[in-house]
């Protein structure tokens, strides 16, 4: 066996706290599977006594984690403090600059900084790998980079945020409000006192750059993504998404095609039977087409301590074998920015629910604006309603382009006649 | 960039075609994600007449595969030959003496002289790999050795046979019986003229096999693996699994708790709407659990020549990068013996269907062994009949062991009201 792989970690919370627990409880088949060690050398973290119960004997406490970017006695710096600038940032960038191997699960910071990052890794022949970064304890990055590299990819979509899955089916399950769930889901922990980061489709939209520039060999690009967070569902909508078969999940979708490449986050209706349509609470679904497989889907724990853990020591594992790999998989010289494809060119299925006055004609004239965008009904749905509430008209759509929904949806409420701004869902077949 | 990795492909059916055909088509971008070209520079194939369409320009065609095994242009071979024996064994020792690295389908082999083919591999410093070997197009042996080797495994479970489960979605759905379904699928290729190898859990079992060795740690194991396959399945218990919320799946399941490791490949009755339920047609699915993550479900196509080719192509490029990994994970001299967990300690629920003379103290007789074998019955189901057909009594039982199912069964089948072999099924949860 060769020497020990001397690893450093810092951040000591959720994560970090696993992490630093498995190293510690199975040393020997970690060793096994490595053909090294893998020793804890030192740790750092803000609150020394949150730590008091983790196994930390005989490592060594940095009160500054930036220390840890300069120790001879360190191979690989593990970044668990998160964050796209400050500390974190820092540490990885001087880490790096400093000849240590980077292991991070920090999506922001390879969302925004990934691209920079990865030319100093290469530039020194390091490692700078992410697999915790995007769908905790789900091995995409694994997937995208070694166990289906042989794909030209055309799609890589998903539900890549734990925390809004879990508000859409309590609220699906349950009938009840957005803000209401919301609520419960922040005290109980499993969404932040600031939500905006979850609910508003930031966090999926990190984590779906990184998947893109993986699939596609692009630089990773925040600004050309699309984002609709998941505010404005309600239980109307979860009442109409099962009476049509569908189930409403936030999506990230990432498409590759002649026209460029597509990158949104945004509530979708798929098929409640299907792969991603069954998959319920915190978890996380991810589906990748490529030319070769076909498809496959990957499930599991988005997030949580142990399963994000599991993914941090993968990438410790892989290192300590002596696997070298660029970060985007191809050098960053070969990323290759590509056009970018606009939302006006979606093609797709849509849900559009609207409020209207009960008053003769508002159907004929909600359907004329259809016929003008050149759009085909597929279904339309009003329910009888009491006098004293507004009309709920539902409609789906054949494939149209979202150019022409957008003109619809337009010409619509010039009308008069609706009382609520429409929501409108994206159909996923 | 890095000398080009040379190949020498040995079969070119449709696994080995479908590889040729992408690494001719796909040479730049392979060559930037494994950081050297990847070049084929010798083929054999048993007709060469067949393999006229395919992209041979350049490529040198052997008659004999065995003499790739000692080309000195040759960094890998890849054996896409198949079965145990013969020439597919012979090429992969000849190749891994005359140390060349090794890349193959073959499930066969690894499942019947994998330990002492990754020895030879190990004492040579050569890579053995066969991400294609198990669930084609998904890359679970990567997911297992590199993107979950956090993780202590205690389970692993899967659909892993795509014809079993061709013809158990077709019973499901159109209530025909099984000679039907398995003569039409050979009519359209899914199946072998023999396809006992299919239907009677072997190619699952093989597969199993080999995930259980690089899960556990444990040396691949094929006679200590109970095995049962699809041909007692009926349209009667296809109708009362739907009744009763289940689908009927072929499942590998490998699971290693405190009284060892316990393999077995049987019929299941999985909940319809769970990640391994919702699986249709020729797909594989495969669910991991482990003390980190969870669990983690994989799905996709399991078998065929695109998808095939994908887990092929996968071990090429981590090759080209310069990967080295020991073929089970931990080295041969680690692999550890661990003891059979015996089937009569299986703890679970059972579904039982009994065909019975329509007499007055049946259910009395039946019901009277479960009491004996001090098994709780769940639910009990008898439709009304006709009289000229024989009656039906379904049975499924709270968990309880198979030690005591079969007791029961035994029990049951002394009495004489019985008028065929009861139809038992495990049902996980």
């Amino acid at each position: 066996m060769s020497a020990p792989l001397n690893i450093a970690i810092a951040g000591l919370g959720n994560v970090g706290g696993s992490t630093l627990k498995i190293l510690s409880a199975q040393t020997d088949m970690l060793a096994k599977r490595s053909g090294r060690a893998i020793r804890v050398v030192a740790v750092s973290a803000r609150d020394k006594k949150k730590a008091a119960s983790l196994p930390l004997n005989g490592i060594e406490w940095a009160d500054n984690p930036l220390t840890l970017a300069s120790r001879a006695d360190i191979d690989v710096v593990v970044e668990l403090i998160g964050g796209a600038e400050g500390v974190a940032r820092q540490l990885v960038e001087a880490s790096l600059k400093n000849g240590k191997h980077v292991i991070t699960a920090n999506k922001a910071l390879i969302a925004h900084h990934g691209v920079a990052l990865a030319e100093l890794a290469e530039s020194k022949n390091l490692v700078l790998a992410c697999e915790a970064a995007v769908a905790g304890g789900i091995p995409i990055i694994h997937a995208l980079r070694n166990g289906l590299a042989a794909n030209q990819f055309s799609r890589v979509s998903g539900i890549l945020n734990g925390t809004c899955n879990y508000i859409l089916t309590t609220m699906a399950k349950t009938g009840r409000a957005f803000a209401d769930v919301l609520k419960e889901a922040q005290d109980l922990g499993y969404a932040e006192a600031d939500p905006s980061f979850d609910i508003d489709g930031v966090d999926a939209a990190h984590k779906l750059a990184i998947l893109t520039s993986l699939a596609f060999g692009c630089p990773v690009d925040m600004k050309t993504l699309f984002i609709e967070g998941i505010r404005n569902i309600t239980p109307h909508d979860m009442k109409y998404a099962a009476e049509l078969g569908y189930a409403i999940k936030l999506l990230g979708i990432t498409e590759c095609g002649a026209d460029g490449v597509r990158q949104r986050v945004h509530p979708c209706m798929v098929p409640s039977l299907s792969a991603l349509g069954v998959i319920d609470g915190a978890f996380n679904a991810i589906k990748v087409e490529g030319d070769a497989v076909g498809h496959v889907v990957f499930e599991g724990p988005g997030a949580g301590g142990g399963p994000t853990a599991s993914a941090v020591i993968s990438d410790v594992i892989d290192l300590a074998r002596g696997a070298s790999y660029k970060p985007f998989t191809v050098s960053v010289k070969d990323l290759k920015k590509l056009p970018t494809a606009s939302m006006d060119a979606v093609s797709g299925s849509y849900y559009l629910r609207l409020t209207t006055k009960d008053q003769p004609g508002v159907l004929a004239e909600i359907t004329g604006a259809f016929a003008r965008a050149q759009i085909s009904v597929q279904s339309i749905i009003q329910h009888t309603h009491t006098a004293d509430t507004p009309a709920q008209i539902v409609v789906t759509t054949h494939e149209t382009q979202e150019r022409a929904m957008q003109q619809a949806l337009k010409d619509m409420q010039k009308l008069g006649t609706l009382l609520e701004t429409p929501t409108l869902i994206r159909i996923m077949p």
